[in-house]
């Protein structure tokens, strides 16, 4: 039995990846792909799903858009990384999958109602839409199997020193998020930064042999060129499928539990994932904080789906 | 023609006067009345919402219920004031207005949708039923014609030294109606002050010879009470009926442009309005705020209202 | 028998009317004016201080420099108020009273250890040499018999909606000198705002007919015009005479004990003094907090001091 | 020629290994040492500084006491790595050499003024007393050749998962350090952690044979089982001595450029050493930052000072 899932993204680039793992993987029944307003627009991210669905013949997987911006404040949009479309690096067609009529958060309301089992909901983007989604229906917190989230890190952030993209453009949504008390688990920049798509990585994807795997590869070879030039790692991670990983395959991402707080109000380090790893704060653990990732596993999860959406 | 509003409230003492304002007025035309979480729970302030509504005999006003707690953080209910039930001072009956099925936030969205004409929203709670809506539905903004609440201060609070409850409760929230530039009036303490409850007041009510001025009469005496014990304030202000008044007849409440900055992060100044009238910032002006009430006038305008009622 | 103080200020026109007053009523005994980075810079203030003590003819009284910034962040002058002189509507002469060699806390530190009795320190301006003191001998605690201070307010502030400019500018240094628990007592504006500096007052300085007083009544005068240009106040307050008229006669200034807490981290608040006037925060009362002022005994007091300058 | 040094510390085990390096090392000359309020009160840091120096032999080197707590707010004692007197794990006689009677702020003042050239000064404990220095006599910054600290770090914390000991006990001193624009370096714990006192490296140290060595061994067994208790870190790393180390041999740690920001109003995060290694938030480099020690060469060092104390 496949474990259904829904994917609340702002593609860009690794959410297209994680995208196609998710379609392509068996063990995730992909139900539904949300967008927020992260990397780009909310109508750029929308857009982005489509066409990525639309690659991996996801016909029947509903694709909605979500808030337009962070709870609270101006968003702040992640061009620098992926582009004016949220998606460069490739001339995608019109996609033939649709944009859903409904509000992300009433597709993801509808889809908890309708389901007979709990959901899990892997959020790859800021979290605006699931903290919008708790707050206006508190009880679909019974609905959710688990929240696995690409974000934060326990060392080093990306935007700012301490604080990773996806919590710092909506670090109210990502407490709002923590404090339901829903089960969480951080899949942050220390575990993503195992995943590394090295030359061998590249050649690996083209090795596949399809159009997807070429489109694949345009888009990450783009994407390592803006990471060379930001943080001098032209082997950029791969951030958003580890968290379809550890949905597929909870062995190949370990965690600990630990203390989490979200900085909102530092001056230079709001957004900061405050992880207390070693028990100085006195707080109770409140989510499970990735440490350690299977690269070599994950790699040859991730090409295998590839491989398998033909 | 009367001015179509539709009334975002806490009741709460103060909202309960501001629902027969706004009944019992020809000048305002009361579309609906939404709950929020403030004074009491979501779900007390709803059922005081329908008992105010069931007194005035306005069986066709819809009553919604709308979001549990605010933007972030935990509620801070107002029970010191308003008591267990939230309109502590009467036994009201089982209220023959029911419960909307809609989320306050979904009622309000329809009926601006349908709508011919801009409407008002008068908001005398926290803000977080506006916020959440402008946030799901930016285009709602055009349907806006203005949005006049009670909140702030220009001088001192009372919940915190330079905190009003009602901000006090939902700033982010506050801040966030604040941003969409939607055209905004705050009647602050400042203003409300002007409306105090003294004994002569409360003798015109009761002289008003109606069940509704006896409800009310005993309503306000409660209040009154609790104002004495925690501000030493026996004649307690009328706060949330002076929004109405505004809205009414504008020249009952006079109002200045002024900079409004709310603040978020302030360790004792939390939910402070900090409102810039000498212009010593060099922000420029984004609200209306109101500065002087005709007190005289206000109290014939409401006990009017109140007789109207029957 | 004179109460011993030690006034230390940032002349700044109200500084310089309080050295006026403090040299000419005899119940105080004016032991040192040390001066501030403030109004002005400190090494204007200080030249300041030795013109109004040249003028005094308080050729006794050293007058000594202190730290030339708040502790924490940069110095914010008052120069929209005071001038580029911090002293401006009068041309001084080279005074005729030397600027003591020690730092400002060295000559203070002296002077308690030197005295028999505990001393009174008058601060009106920002609180950094007091801070300072009391970081680097602690134990000079035991020789102050109490702090009286003009700063802060329990309404509004000026140079922010919320905040004083005397602890604006040094909020640090208010939180340190209110937490060594010497006994304070803040004259704030909502004090010294009975003290408005009308046409009135002005011709009764005038009336005078001394040196002094044409020189003061022209430094008043330049004050009021800025004071209108800024906050439409033309009869500009008289703010810092006024701590000096509570310990010349505390019965001048009436004081309620409430908890007083500096805000240090505000975005839009910084600096405001906190003053729980209802006990609503739950906090111990931690200084005296002056509410009214006897104005008409005040001027009489003042004008007296004045005529007895010669 | 030797470098002169200034050591400001709060010993505190590594402070004291620091202090024996600084003696033992021809390279440095200890002009004084001067003691903060960190690790321990200011008087438990200051009779451990003496002991260190007599245990040293450095008879002639002047120690004296700094304040006794941080610039604003409390102090915040390691007696949970240090133990009650701060140098646990030794019995320690009654030390020959005195408490200088000067304050630290003064001594210091003293040695600069004195001195014909520029002093480096060393801090290895909250930068209370240079703060304080450079406040009451900024003019001593041309005295001062460079700051070498220990303190902060790129990555994680230890106090608070973001924040490291010396810094977040006195962010203020250390942002105010920063802002007099000194040469500052910061030897924070991404450097210190590679230097682990392993078995190896005890084994070493009591190879030297002498009293010294084996004072220093039992120290630090001590205070590897507090960090082993507090962090899993049984080879608990020798942070202070890194320092030293710097100004010694400026080749032992490696270095880079960077904007440095110190967070004061975090939540979860005041004390943080924000340090911007990638040039992401535009600001301008302000200081130098330690990123690899040669350890091998730094524990040589070590030893041979230690074997030349004798």
């Amino acid at each position: 039995m496949p474990t259904p899932i829904i994917l609340d993204c702002d593609p860009g680039h690794d959410d297209a990846m994680a995208i196609l793992l998710a379609v392509g993987d068996p063990r995730v029944e992909l139900k539904a792909v949300t967008t927020s307003a992260g990397n780009q627009t909310v109508a750029k991210t929308a857009l982005n799903a489509r066409r990525m669905c639309a690659l991996a013949k996801a016909f029947d997987v509903p694709v909605a858009a979500g808030y337009p911006k962070p709870l609270t404040g101006m968003l702040l949009i992640g061009d620098d990384v992926h582009g004016e479309t949220g998606l460069d690096g490739w001339d995608f067609p019109e996609p033939e999958v649709p944009l859903h009529s409904a509000h992300a958060v009433d597709l993801i309301h509808g889809i908890l109602a309708d389901s007979p089992e709990p959901v899990t909901l892997v959020v790859t983007g800021p979290q605006t839409n699931i903290a919008g989604l708790l707050a206006l229906h508190p009880e679909d917190k019974a609905k959710i199997k688990e929240i696995v989230c690409m974000g934060g890190a326990t060392h080093r952030g990306n935007t700012l020193p301490y604080s990773e993209y996806n919590i710092l453009v909506d670090p109210e949504a990502a407490h709002e998020v923590l404090a339901t008390g829903v089960p969480l688990t951080y899949c942050g920049l220390n575990v993503t930064h195992q995943a590394p798509v090295t030359r061998e990585v590249l050649d690996r994807i083209l090795d596949v042999g399809t159009h997807i795997s070429e489109v694949s590869a345009a888009l990450l070879a783009f994407r390592s060129r803006t990471y060379d030039q930001i943080w001098d790692l032209p082997d950029a991670p791969l951030h958003d499928p580890v968290a379809i990983a550890r949905v597929l395959d909870p062995s190949l991402v370990d965690c600990v539990e630990a203390p989490v707080s979200i900085e909102l109000r530092g001056e230079f380090t709001r957004g900061a994932t405050v992880i207390d790893l070693y028990g100085v704060t006195g707080r109770a653990p409140n989510a499970l904080v990735a440490t350690h990732l299977d690269t070599e596993r994950f790699w040859d999860v991730f090409l295998k789906a590839l491989a398998a959406l033909g």
